[in-house]
């Protein structure tokens, strides 16, 4: 039941594009609400209006090179917006919130990927959210050429997904150095297991973490 | 003559809307140009398509209320972009750059105007622009009344612009502050007095920093 008191609860799901993210979120969403609870799924960058302006400004395929350190600080504008309008009121309700990228996204992508530094990141997050962080993240886990096959099939390739193999591969070995670093909270789940294997990995993950 | 061995040049301009930033522009560049030099005359936030788009995302009048944390990550964000893409390339072509508003805009607006911590804005500006920071910054003052009233006959009021008495009082003495803390660089220029007196005001200022 939805207790306002209760220990707030926000869960993000992490990987490479074609990981399976969404289909993940569902698993989620589906077992906190077979519990009476009442969840948000939401995504970033984006999840309010002036936030989504700005995926797409950031998502755009444009002529000007974008600074790296332009779109780290615009993922944080995007994540701060949301985090104020709709995570923080969300769990303040007790709402479970399920977010589809977060921070760790940026210091896959902006730090592994784009070899921003990590300790920056850091800062901006405390800027952009302080305490406001997930207590368990998923990583749906694939081989970089797997993620961009399922991806490539979806629809037309944004900035980020016009990236080289070898951006991804850094990508990648960011996730997984956030297992290593923080292995009770970034929890990875191999997204190339049968579909069913996932749901029950997930729902191990949930019971051990949000289980009563 | 433009010498790209030279002291980089790099002056800004600073004051509330109505303060007449535009005028003293022309006044700087003519004064270089006078000398020989080529200068670029940009302003903030935008400078760039992306960091115009910025603008306009910044500057839209909007249902949803932006964080304050949102608008000073984008203002940086916009920021980061235009240093990267059109401050630094023409300071190392041998540019003077002007520019209306930077980081002390941030400090009067989002610092003193909405009371955000200059802390926090000292370290944004590192990672939006680390060495790259005005030489001299002329501040037109005026007061809140008058620059409100001037600003007022231009065009239909911006989402900043609609701010009450209140946060452009804060923000004026935001400038003044900075005008104590960085006495010699920080110069305030007394925006009320006749055109001819302002714009010898403003020469002196410059045959004092960068004449030779």
């Amino acid at each position: 039941m939805t207790d306002p008191a209760a220990t707030p609860r926000f869960i993000t799901l992490e990987g490479l594009e074609g990981a399976g993210k969404s289909t993940a979120m569902a698993f989620v969403r589906e077992w906190f609400e077979s519990r009476g609870e009442t969840v948000l799924c939401t995504r970033e960058p984006g999840g309010t209006p002036l936030a989504e302006e700005l995926r797409a400004v950031l998502k755009a395929v444009r002529d000007e090179p974008v600074a790296p350190s332009t779109e780290l600080l615009l993922m944080f504008a995007a994540r701060a917006q949301h985090v104020e309008r709709v995570i923080r009121p969300a769990m303040a309700e007790g709402k479970v919130v399920v977010c589809d990228r977060f921070t760790d996204s940026t210091r896959a992508y902006q730090g592994a990927g784009r070899g921003l530094s990590m300790a920056t990141i850091d800062q901006l997050a405390e800027v952009a959210h302080a305490d406001c962080n997930p207590e368990l993240t998923l990583w749906l886990d694939v081989p970089v050429a797997l993620g961009l096959e399922r991806a490539a099939s979806r629809e037309s390739a944004d900035r980020f997904e016009q990236e080289t193999l070898a951006f991804f591969e850094r990508v990648r070995h960011g996730f997984e150095a956030l297992a290593t670093r923080e292995p009770a909270r970034f929890r990875r789940v191999d997204a190339t297991r049968p579909l069913a294997e996932v749901r029950a990995r997930i729902e191990a993950e949930l019971e051990a973490t949000h289980g009563r």
